[in-house]
């Protein structure tokens, strides 16, 4: 590599409801312009690469200033979005939260702005960013977990993306923790997902509050609207010391523990990255959530591996797709 | 490779209670010489290493003549040891069914041969055996499951043996399949070897014949002294056509395709290769299991995955071994 190498890759991270960009150097020193829209996926798959175009032009404009770079320093894009993906053809194969079927995207992208393209998992892209530039710099094996709506996961074996036979690869939210437990959203019964999401852990505070019949601020935040809590309410309640939501907050990391033992004694990580705003709660659910991993799980596979909360906030994705993009130009 | 190339690994397989050996040509094509004898771990370490090196010599002998070889043929010796290993220093760190503690066996067989040798562990050289020779040929990322007393496991990432960040990669067996589940031997909860081990499946038949005073091939099997009930008979009355061996053969297939699911979902691996004592049940085993694996996992994962039953009985231990000890001359 050149001493004056300045070359930007824009990363692109695609939400069902929003889209974040931004332009990192190639060497990860720095990031500039990041931005963030709204999908509005509602007007169609092609009105959002126009929203995902404007984006980048933006990005390219603020990181030409923030950064120093010319137009001709922005050298490709990298794109997350969400799965599942044909990464060869650049499809986005299905992807419910935007209504899209086998939708061109890279090529898409590729064309309006002339720049090559790749495309990845969002979930992969987050756990790559950690890797690189955040929480889970220097590890050789990373679990990625993002818990969100859902949750994602990613997989980085011996310093490498993995992505598995059919691209697929990664479904940490659907491990099976229960053979007989809750109905999950896939299908199958008592996934992770169906436990730790935030929809799912919400559920759990509502169901607690009506067996239980007790005082709890939970109540009290959404004026006894139930169907109105959120897992965020839950986090903050359980700050100020509500007994119910630090119950929830405890048996969230009783199930990620136990999902997480299970991806130590299969792939004996030496990194652990949880994303999501399940981090929120801080060392109240790192704290029992370790210890679940060190009740269950082999010890040599626990003391290889540090369990950490992700770095990146809001750009991992970004992030992410930026190196995903320079690993595919090897 | 000279076309003349005549060279032979020899391939050990040491377990709690028997140890085989064989010779297989570098490329595969002719095993030779296979001999088992039994491990008599009582007598310690070392007597075990005498035994180990009487099997070799045997092996070499009846390779030999076998397979055209001449003493110079034999190149080096690879050995699966059941774990956790330390590979790097070739020892053996705590094998409980030995009674082995930090013991080099590795340097130990080297020395006394004079010729090189590497160490992995056992489950993980099954699964190379069936990659290389046997049921999963041609696999890019494959799943091996060795279900005896307990169930092991083996993981071939990206067409490469995977030991993760302290060689304890692959512990199948402890995946949770049910966080509030049986106690398992390791310490954890819900382990999937806690309900379909070979002991865990005399365990559940013992079990349902208490509670149900059912009728049942498998009290005659064992003149209803329960607790001589094994696996096997549950195996054998369940080709009868015993009903409750049935349904404890449907619901181990049910354990595993819950556990197998998972896997699927996370690696998204081409092959998934079931080894042991349970695959006697034949179709009565694996049609359930898939048709389970089918309900849970995605369907790309699902599309992308055949599950065999191991083909290699008796010598994918060996197999393995001596692919592993070639993999490490590269």
């Amino acid at each position: 590599m050149a001493k004056t190498d300045n070359s930007f890759i824009i990363g692109v991270d695609l939400g069902g409801t929003k889209i974040s960009a931004g332009a990192v150097s190639r060497d990860g020193s720095k990031i500039a312009g990041v931005r963030t829209t709204e999908t509005q996926a509602e007007l169609g798959a092609e009105a959002v690469v126009d929203r995902i175009i404007g984006l980048i032009e933006g990005v390219i404009l603020d990181a030409t200033q923030e950064a120093g770079a010319t137009k001709k320093d922005f050298v490709g894009i990298g794109i997350g979005a969400p799965g599942p993906l044909d990464r060869e053809n650049g499809l986005v194969i299905v992807a419910p939260n935007l209504g899209w079927k086998d939708f061109p995207l890279r090529d898409r992208v590729m064309k309006r702005l002339g720049l090559p393209a790749t495309l990845d998992n969002d979930a992969n892209c987050a756990t790559v960013g950690e890797w690189w530039l955040g929480a889970a710099r220097g590890g050789n094996n990373v679990v990625g977990i993002t818990i969100g709506t859902g949750i994602g996961g990613g997989l980085i074996l011996n310093g490498e993306l993995y992505h598995g036979s059919a691209d697929v690869a990664g479904e940490i939210g659907h491990t099976t923790i229960d053979v007989n437990g809750r109905h999950c959203k896939c299908g199958n019964y008592g996934c992770l997902e169906a436990y730790a999401s935030g929809p799912a852990i919400a559920t759990r505070a509502r169901e607690a509050l009506v067996r239980e019949d007790a005082a709890s601020e939970l109540r009290t935040a959404v004026n006894g609207q139930l169907d109105r809590l959120t897992a965020a309410h839950v986090y903050e309640a359980a700050k100020k010391g509500d007994v119910l939501a630090n119950e929830i907050v405890r048996d969230t990391a009783r199930y990620l523990g136990a999902g997480i033992a299970t991806l130590l004694n299969v792939f004996n990580p030496d990194v652990v990255v949880v994303a999501g705003g399940v981090t929120q709660a801080g060392e109240a659910l790192f704290s029992p959530l370790r210890a679940e991993v060190r009740r269950r799980a082999f010890k040599p596979a626990v003391q290889a591996c540090r369990i950490v909360p992700a770095e990146l906030t809001g750009t991992a994705g970004i992030v992410g797709a930026v190196k995903n993009f320079l690993a595919a130009q090897k």
